[in-house]
């Protein structure tokens, strides 16, 4: 076993993922979640060469910080401790300050936690887990990447709200994007899928999974994305609505809805879930549309055209496009999603070869149009092994 | 004088405009406004035959009442009673219920009460106006004409919002649209200049003015268009924000904002005055902007960008495209504002051809890209002519 080995952590609200890559090729030696933290079903479950365990965490103490005691027991269990080089941490929001990977200290610790304004749920736990990490491998370089980093090439007529100036001057409210590491991940990916230097490639990068986003890049670099100063904007997701008319939220304040109740429905309810009525998952409502669900249809039918008129709308921010992107759980594996999108870039020019994307599931990427259109691609995301990477270029 | 002369009535929640205009040539024999209702300088001006006039609007009844009975004393006073044949009304919500032009009788007027939950602003207004008009008219057929009616042709794709159906079921919440009556004429004369029989006609029509809205025209309907449930969506305007991350809204109430002050800022203090920090007028905007100033440099390129953007997005909803209409105070008459949008559109092949572009200001209409270039031209709209030829065409 090389001594090559990251281990990358991500550290959510009531969850913790964690997993050991290998820096060089991607592969995971060890994957986990930690989940449902702070109830009474809070537990823990990983997986080291094929044999699945869990354990519940109970106690007092934060289940944070108990998840990553258990998991310093699992890495010391399975002796991976003296091939682990360093820790990545996936940090969510890394406002303007951060623009890309640094080595954490207690400078930017505190930097991670001035952030926690714009990621109320997401920057305290964040800050969590690297404390709980300094303290169970202190001889251990820890590293952030982060999620809007390699947003922060957006130009200002793109991360610039339409709104009075004084929201950006006062509270920083501008676009941010989220995502980051993923679209940055498949466009260097599709560079070389296509022979070409990335700082010469357009992609329009689409990353649709339960949380969803649509990313411009020019000569390598995020120009224009769809989510927002919060995950909530941009394309309709599994439970979220995506961008929204603000007039309907002034309307149901006035008929007496609260704040609470009407953000509730537009973060947990709505999406696939409010418009199919039936469920979040984009394959349950795959199947039930199959079956002649009509919400589950309406559902297929509104976040397809959604993420098509997206696509239309950011080859305005390019000179000209080497690929579109498709990444993400349902980017990768749906292609009922995908030939229904590839239908609508028609106008484009676009032309769906069947074959090629029926292969390109499950883990296989590949060029899914045909020779004589323009290109469209398939490349599964790999979040961990970006942090990986560029966890180890920074030890250098 | 002919009499198919047509009084077209405009009542706005806080004024009414006025014209009479010759339901064959779309000439205005006499126009006029009425503003500032229920406050001190609530006022009436008007122009018959090149010559202004303007009197106060004095009294306890209601503005709007008042307005009308100056408007019968004018209408009298120039002798056109007996060439007006008809009084069109320009109704802001049709609802799910109007779907096209409509005499004016008891029903009707309940159906249009009825619509005032999604309209609370201008529904009312907009009654008050024809009851006056009824009162004041009593032998001349009145119609409704609906800013939303052209817009009742949209597929359910895209008028349902990616949230939760209980919102439609319950308070028909979904994209309704507006600014229809000026998609439609200027899309019908488009057809005329291209000489195409506008049902075999795919436009991009795009309303710039203090309000702002994109419209996808397939086989001369719509099926698509930027405003929403409310007039807030879509493009950046005057004051107005367009489309927005919901998360923002949540983030400024989370604050401590009042429900009052954030739709306040939305609607009233975004758009070009909230980014320029100067003016929510195209023109002076523009102004600033060749001599320096930052925010309104920023402000037309956020426009310009984002109206860029959903033109492009709208192809997705097309086979083909036959043209993009520039329309509005701002489409007709700012020639930095179209440059720079066919400047975003280059990579579907449009080029500007820049003599035509500066021709086609002033109210002159015109093709404004070069011969080898898809058409984009530039359409006076003329919601009033509308108004008189849907009027007379159904007293026939």
């Amino acid at each position: 076993m090389s001594n090559k080995y990251v281990l990358v952590i991500n550290s959510g609200s009531s969850s913790l993922k964690f997993a050991v890559i290998d820096s060089q090729t991607g592969e995971a030696a060890l994957t986990g979640l930690g989940e449902c933290f702070g109830l009474e079903d809070s537990r823990m479950s990983w997986k080291y060469q094929g044999n699945k365990q869990e354990v519940s965490i109970v106690g007092e103490e934060n289940h944070h910080q108990l998840a990553v005691k258990k998991l310093v027991d699992i890495v010391n269990e399975y002796n991976l401790t003296n091939d682990v080089i360093a820790i990545g941490h996936r940090i969510v929001h890394g406002g303007e300050k951060f623009t890309k990977t640094v080595q954490i200290d207690q400078q930017v610790l505190k930097d991670i936690e001035s952030v926690k304004e714009l990621a109320p749920l997401h920057a305290p736990a964040n800050v969590i887990g690297i404390k709980a990490a300094l303290e169970a491998f202190p001889s251990l370089p820890q590293f952030a990447v982060f999620d809007t980093a390699f947003h922060q090439t957006m130009p200002p007529k793109a991360y610039t709200g339409a709104i009075d100036k004084k929201l950006y001057d006062e509270y920083a409210i501008r676009r941010y994007g989220f995502h980051g590491t993923s679209h940055y991940f498949v466009s260097r990916e599709a560079a070389k899928m296509i022979n070409k230097p990335v700082d010469e490639c357009s992609f329009i990068s689409v990353h649709l999974g339960n949380g969803a986003s649509v990313c411009a890049i020019k000569d390598g670099k995020s120009v224009d994305t769809s989510m927002g100063f919060t995950p909530l904007a941009g394309l309709m997701m599994g439970t979220r609505c995506g961008d929204l008319d603000p007039g309907i939220i002034e309307f149901l304040i006035n008929k007496g809805w609260s704040a609470e109740k009407v953000f509730d429905t537009l973060n947990k309810k709505s999406g696939f879930l409010g418009v199919s009525g039936l469920t979040s998952d984009a394959r349950g409502v795959l199947e039930a549309m199959e079956e002649g669900h009509e919400g589950a249809k309406l559902a297929f039918q509104v976040f397809t055209y959604r993420v098509a008129k997206y696509i239309g709308s950011y080859m305005v921010a390019l000179d000209n496009l080497d690929g579109i992107i498709f990444t993400g759980g349902i980017g990768e594996n749906s292609l009922p999603i995908r030939s229904e999108i590839l239908n609508y870039l028609k106008i484009f020019g676009y032309k769906e070869n069947a074959q090629a994307d029926a292969d390109a599931r499950f883990g296989e990427e590949g060029i899914i149009t045909t020779e004589d259109s323009p290109v469209a691609m398939v490349i599964p995301t790999n979040e961990e092994f970006v942090i990986a990477q560029e966890s180890v270029a920074l030890m250098k």
